[in-house]
């Protein structure tokens, strides 16, 4: 919040039209530095597809060590079309997800006034919640395993891991990023507990428990198939959801689509005594890289985030507002190729509104 | 097809507003069974939450022995809001699937004009797919336990098991189902290869193989987040989706949802060669019990693919025309309590009009 303040920024940009959004989203980020007279030191990594397919890196152990030292990370998107799907997400996103031990992934699913929702009759003030995403353990574990693979009798395991700690501390994040939100003030988690009756048994157990602590936040349980339903017909319900890893993964994009699409879909990786990671979720887009269609609010919006999370909420708020502003008044839709503006020329937009 | 033809039902109208909901689903079956001269002889089990509360019986041996018997089974709704979450579900509703060996859920999402969904600009010719769940393995094998149960080290663990064998039988049968439907014949492997290393690199193996005999049939694959998206953005893609046990429970309900809601979705849990149970999808919904407010043409829809998997086409088709007619005509909504009939009322319009 300080004058005069610096930070040091590592940012990815990665694959396909990564850097093109990236770049729009440092934009931004230069122009409110200017404004709010802090300073930002960025260093780039060329981690992503191509770097894997010249040299066979993904995440050198130097890297990584680098990268702890940096105040937050920005990256662009991970993906190549060249690339076996699992390799890139594997080694290098979910790899830096649990090195750096981002064990909560933020996403607000906020409908901005202007933007299109896909559903009727939903206005901005209905779909305004955050989904805390476990983002170190559960199916994305890693484990399992194959026995006799390749014949007739293959058996193909895939594990869930959910630990007392991993589970505890993603759902006191909850609770308390819960307390500080100016809304309903109501904590939904989000489970199977009718079948997954190990996993969502510790879930559930924990929950209630650490629940007791904070009387004054309302407490909600959903089935995630009922949660998928509720998005659509009543978003309205939910303040601020919690889930594990792969059920969190799943409503989080239909939570970026009732928003109106990826255009403006920004995510955090947060360790709160750690190095976070903030993130577009879109992906890596190949069909439009270098085209300077895609839209890049939502590397914007995750450059919002990262200032919120420095503590700069003056700048995150300034950001907003723009990308709010360039959202009413400057594009046709949030979809790639349909902006009526090309990917620099909103960035712009957003820089000028600064 | 045979005229004069019996069928024996086994009935289990379950918990809540199930029982309410099947006496509407056999008033279709009965009307039917008269226009087209065939018989069928039904015997009601009484299984469910009170049956479990007062004798501590959830499916005796004796009663699943009975049930390999007859043709088919048609299901009301089991869940029972003092039961412990999973009791009976696992008990009962999974117990039944798995032990009858009912290795596909099958469920059509089709919006029939005049039915409201959520979605802006979808007609009923966008909406208009069908989901093969596999339905007997997975993370619903209950496989898993606990570590340190209770203390702070605890860790739960859930399992996913897929063998070659239930996975090959689910995606055959979902290529052949795609061959006969007539639309654009497409199948799309849902899933999550880029994380799901395991489970879905074998889903992906066998999907690849068993899709080089049937040339006939287009093929696609989408992540389960993404799969999400375009349910609500683009369901006119979807042609035929197969995927496992736990995202086809989530986006069947998904799927429920945009077709109008619970009040219309019907599914099938198929032993191609054994004895296959159909049921309204929505569930016991406690709240509305016994108060005739419930819509009943779920359970209507059930009996409609019970028919038409015992081969009696034109039956089934005469029931479908009869559903479609009171929504196009009769109900204000498909929602239990605002359709401006009651559950026998519409229950009593589809016999006549059958
Ligand atoms: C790319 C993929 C591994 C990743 C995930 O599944 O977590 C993405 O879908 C996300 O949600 O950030
Ligand atoms: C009741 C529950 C166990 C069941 C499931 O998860 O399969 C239901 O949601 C369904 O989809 O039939």
């Amino acid at each position: 919040m300080a004058q005069g303040k610096a930070y040091r920024i590592a940012v990815i940009p990665g694959d396909g039209t990564g850097p093109e959004v990236v770049r729009e989203g440092l934009k931004a980020l230069d122009a409110v530095a200017a404004v709010k007279g802090f300073k930002v030191e960025k260093v780039h990594y060329d981690l992503g597809g191509e770097r894997y397919l010249k040299t066979g890196d993904i995440l050198p152990q130097g890297v990584l060590d680098e990268l702890r030292t940096f105040d937050a990370i920005l990256l662009g998107a991970i993906g190549h079309p060249d690339v076996k799907p699992g390799i890139l997400e594997k080694g290098l996103l979910l790899e830096l997800r649990f090195q750096l031990d981002q064990y909560i992934n933020l996403r607000p699913v906020i409908l901005y006034p202007g933007v299109e929702t896909p559903l009727k009759d939903k206005r901005p003030e209905d779909i305004d919640f955050v989904v805390v995403r476990e983002n170190t353990e559960g199916l994305y574990a890693g484990s399992g395993g194959f026995l006799r693979k390749g014949t007739p009798h293959e058996v193909a395991i895939q594990e869930s891991i959910n630990t007392r700690v991993g589970v505890e501390r993603c759902i006191r994040f909850a609770f308390d990023f819960c307390r500080r939100r100016n809304a309903g003030k109501k904590l939904t988690l989000c489970g199977k507990t009718n079948v997954l009756t190990y996993a969502f048994d510790l879930w559930q157990r924990v929950f209630n428990e650490v629940a007791g602590e904070y009387p004054d936040i309302g407490t909600d349980y959903a089935h995630v198939d009922a949660t998928c339903m509720w998005m659509v017909k009543n978003p309205e319900w939910f303040d601020v959801i919690v889930t594990d890893n792969m059920f969190g993964d799943i409503i989080t994009d239909l939570g970026a689509m009732i928003q109106g699409g990826m255009g403006i879909a920004a995510g955090g990786n947060i360790n709160p005594s750690g190095v976070s990671m903030f993130e577009p979720i879109g992906g890596s887009a190949p069909k439009y890289t270098g085209q300077n269609v895609i839209n890049p609010l939502a590397a914007v919006a995750a450059v919002q985030m990262m200032l919120d999370h420095l503590e700069e909420r003056p700048a995150a708020a300034l950001i907003e507002k723009a990308i709010k502003k360039v959202v009413a008044r400057d594009i046709k839709s949030l979809s790639a190729g349909r902006m009526g503006r090309s990917t620099s020329e909103v960035g712009d937009l957003v820089a000028e509104y600064i």
